[in-house]
């Protein structure tokens, strides 16, 4: 996620230069042969420029609305996710905290499942982010979990759902030890198919990329549009006709910015400075499961590097 | 689902032959009667041109919006049936397995009760895919199901309402066979639950086109637009008329375009190119069933070929 | 719902007269007072009808997306209230075949009450329909209902609430036949609760119309710019005057059916064929509910008539 | 809410005078200046009118959207507190009456009781109602409270929220006097809970205002649009330039109306006759309460007087 | 949030002095360049100025609507937690009420318990708001809770999710001394999960401004048509053009002002007058909640200050 607010104008450039090379080329071209070259008859009428400009412009808007409306809704699941999990081991945490009032219950082996659980928890979204990212999750694997658990995770084919599964098995293995009792697991079975859901609709809107027409379509109209405009707009100057390469360039480089940030959003997940920032999100929450259960070392609080965050 | 990110100009030919000749025709028509023909009474005023351009615009802008939003909405309600799924077996693996602590209970019970469900789920997911295409689902019924089920599925009215049912029933064999205790169904059937209503919501989705009216009256408007262009345009161009031509063709290629762009991701369970690519998620979603109950013989996962995801 | 896809020019007739009748008349009086009279100062700017155009279709747009919101808004919520019927009846019939294996429990109680419970599942969907589109239910609870039941439903003020109170009755009566126990009512009274939120939310959509001035406003609108298009588009014309009333038929054509494509899917239940249709999808629920309780003798699935599906 | 379906005249003078004012007076002092004084360097580009024109429709259609969807959102709001308040009654109704198997409970003890609880929820959703709409609930709360409850209701800060508790009090008085077991409550706390929340919305609704700058410059924009338009539309009309004050007109009656339409509809609950209705939803909901629990004296069913339903 | 109703033009002009002077400027160099230095060939085509225009009026629509949307989910998520707060409060208080019928109950422990709850919801709120407005919660913790939880939180990286866990470990301390029973903790932990979604949405909504570019490119291209209008309008005044400053003037102050209409509302926790009036809010929770356990001393209901609510 972009954090920093203004931006250098060399970090545009690779978004903006085919389309203004075409724009100044077309520009160019028309005033060559139409105003130079006196090839009168290449001037189209000027309602071209307006008609397909208002259009154009409309179509746009319904880009950009879609994809920052993509970008929310990413963010949405990943908040939801992250008041589940930390429902999840709140619920684990307190839940088994009561059972210590039986003296027969031995501390350690409560703080063992409840620390276990958390780091679990923790696994899971780093591992449902490196996935959503299309990365490796062995680092975080291998400091989460134990060794079996982590070559079994590695190997799986849907990491984050047999994740799930490891603690549906440690909930009941927490049964087995008599820390959990009766309709202790309901309100944390909730959370975990709660976590199933926005695991899905996270996967599917990576998986699932805004219908390519609708991209290919408004990318290609930019660039026709981009040149047809200054043989259209030609005819609209009387005199000193080259002003029609600056103006090109001035509706090239507005159409493109506003194609280029609606296209930059609309894929949260794809690794890019745009994303939503699901790495440090991940580390957040696993800082905050931690806590939950009073866990001192926890990782460092993620900041913004060049005014991105990852 | 389209996977690839350019399109050859064969592949749009189709939709676009008819307006581009109707714009042709028609502004050659234009052409030759006003310019050539020196019938000057037939040019009509420029203003009708941005008028209805602008109007035309603004509809087509609606179309895409909502058609998008079907398409996005489907892929929702795919997404929700598969962490719904994944939870119903997630649940149904882990409670069964708490019971293996029982010498009574034989593993061998468990572990075909656990498949056998995971099984019926996928064959759930695959019957509604097709339902939802129109298309049969002998095969995946045949491959999943125990002979009698399969034929008693097939022969129903509303397939996976059956399969629902029978999950339901294998839910409350797990009871007499002694794998389920006390309120262990109470998980799964508030995942089957949820799989009703995504299945209902997708059912509408496919029997309840776009209304009509919005289609036809678009589509009339858009051949209409392209008729009157060029007897608007004409008249802007003060000589070298037979620039009304290509113009009237952009504009053609430009307003049909997006609304074909509309139109296609409309009925999102249609069996085209541009659908949900439910028959591959339907895949996906088995694989991840029988992982969780650890069967490693898996279908493949599914690829796009050619650049398409069915 | 209307389902097939192109219409007949009479059919659309009705609804574009009065418009078209004045875009001819105000566009004839145009052309003989200002063309052929002379009376030249009733030209208004050509800038009215530009600038009143562009607003006016932005009205319609906003009109038509609320329109087609309510619409689908209406779809939905039959489509989660089909979901959570059959889960009721799925529910209810599992729970208590399971009970079958207590050999003190007679069979042919368990599939009365089962068919019972079924049948009025479908009297409610029936009566909603009815009740929605302003019609009576009577011939649908004669058919479904016990007699007494029937006369207590239609003598009621809110048929579908008391049918959902019969339902809940009709639960604790299968306590009381001890075919039910414990919790077994959950997940039927949580169906029930969903199925109360959804019929609070169809009576709504029945009882809401758009906001009348929204209604009005739009209308007056459209006949006011039909009015003055031509006495606006006149002076770009500069000869062939008369031109003005074949532009004016079609501008009034436009915005007219833009605004009836918008007024026609407002009222999703008004019992006019744009209509969500409601009655044969409360014929497919009760196909599918009779199937959950393997009755064979189904109504028959309803198909469409003269393309419109009621 | 506005019931009837077309508007005198006369009703929207209010809305409309001021800037119709402004528009004869800025129109005829442009004529005047303009025109009559050949004060030429006073006419403004008439491109200013187009551009803002565009504008100003693109910003009141958002305003429209936005309105309108509050609107609906305080319809919903209202759709969900009545399908809740139906479900916790019919719920208490049916779980109470299942208990009069038992000989040793009195009939009348239950009646009272659901009668009770009935009564006190109708309480709630006119106390609401009045709340909302910032008038006094007295004459509903003497009507359907005991007395002492009415008078500790009238004296809290929140009285809605008050009543809630007396309702889950109220049922844990049924469990004292052993007509509600075990986990009866269940339910009912759940529609407790989902009205809390709706609850809370509506409140949300009437005290947070669209923000105010949107309001406020939207409606300088409307004055501002009307007093530049004639200036700047003057030099559109070569010859009878008075025509600028009947156009000047049309636009403000034009825009005014459409900012107007949005603005009614923005507070749904201000007491004003573009209100959603919940005085007569609130008694509605009241007879349909009172039905469930067999109460044939319930107050009339209320009907739009003048057109207008309150 | 603001709550008066007009405002004062000294309060606008910080936000728009810059594109003000800008205007002028740019207006003032074009009339002085073009009109009076006779540097004709600066003069842009009008075309650019109307497609510009459209284009950036369409843009500026989506980012109210975007804005205008944050703001308004934000105070929907602020309404939903504090239903859900409302219910956990109402619960605890009845649940316990209840269990006053048994003589072993001391009712000061149950009062003390159900006050320590309330008060510790109430210090929930207020530190989410504080946490929210980067604002120090110390004064409200040390006033509602005992003074070591109060360092406990203070010294937390999560301070809600802390509270929110101390609430759980409350209720677990009820169950310990006999005021809570069996499933008396289901609807609290139900109304706890729903608040930790609602937390984790909150908190997103303040860590996830509105993508960077969106922002940028929006105000770059207001600043950029500010400048570029006076020479694409100038000539279309064949006059007194120095009319085109005052033109420029208010297209500038149009513009910008809708700019910055959506703006202010696109970061609703900011701490600025624009927010969702969240400390007011919490303020309010906190007598409701106190009211609910029969607290007479609550803090003072919150009132607008200057127009402007906290």
């Amino acid at each position: 996620m972009i954090v920093k607010e203004s931006f250098h104008i060399r970090r545009t450039l690779p978004f903006v230069w085919f389309d203004s090379l075409l724009a100044v080329g077309s520009a160019t071209a028309a005033y060559l042969l139409i105003d130079r070259g006196g090839v009168h008859w290449l001037a189209l009428p000027s309602l071209l420029a307006t008609v397909m400009g208002t259009a154009l412009a409309i179509l746009l808007a319904f880009r950009a609305t879609t994809a920052y409306q993509r970008w929310w809704e990413a963010s949405t699941i990943w908040a939801q996710l992250t008041g589940q999990s930390r429902t999840l081991i709140r619920v684990a945490r307190t839940i088994t905290d009561a059972k210590l009032a039986d003296p027969s219950i031995d501390p350690d082996t409560v703080h063992l499942w409840q620390r276990d659980l958390a780091n679990r928890q923790a696994a899971w979204a780093h591992s449902l982010a490196r996935q959503l990212r299309g990365q490796d999750p062995d680092a975080e694997l291998a400091r989460l979990l134990p060794a079996d658990e982590a070559s079994l995770v590695l190997a799986a084919d849907n990491r984050a759902t047999v994740l799930a599964r490891l603690q549906s098995q440690a909930i009941f293995r927490g049964y087995a030890a008599g820390i959990l009792t009766g309709l202790d697991n309901f309100q944390m079975e909730t959370a975990l198919a709660g976590l199933s859901t926005q695991q899905a609709l996270a996967e599917r809107m990576s998986t699932t990329p805004i219908p390519r027409p609708h991209d290919y379509v408004t990318r290609m109209f930019v660039h026709c549009y981009i040149v047809v405009f200054p043989f259209a707009a030609i005819s609209a100057l009387t005199s000193y006709r080259w002003l029609v390469i600056p103006s090109a360039l001035l509706i090239a480089l507005f159409f493109r910015m506003v194609e280029r940030v609606g296209a930059s959003t609309e894929e949260p997940f794809a690794n890019r400075t745009q994303d939503v920032p699901i790495t440090a999100l991940a580390t957040n929450l696993e800082r905050d499961l931690l806590e939950l259960v009073d866990v001192r070392e926890r990782p460092a609080k993620p900041v913004p590097v060049d005014g991105y965050l990852w």
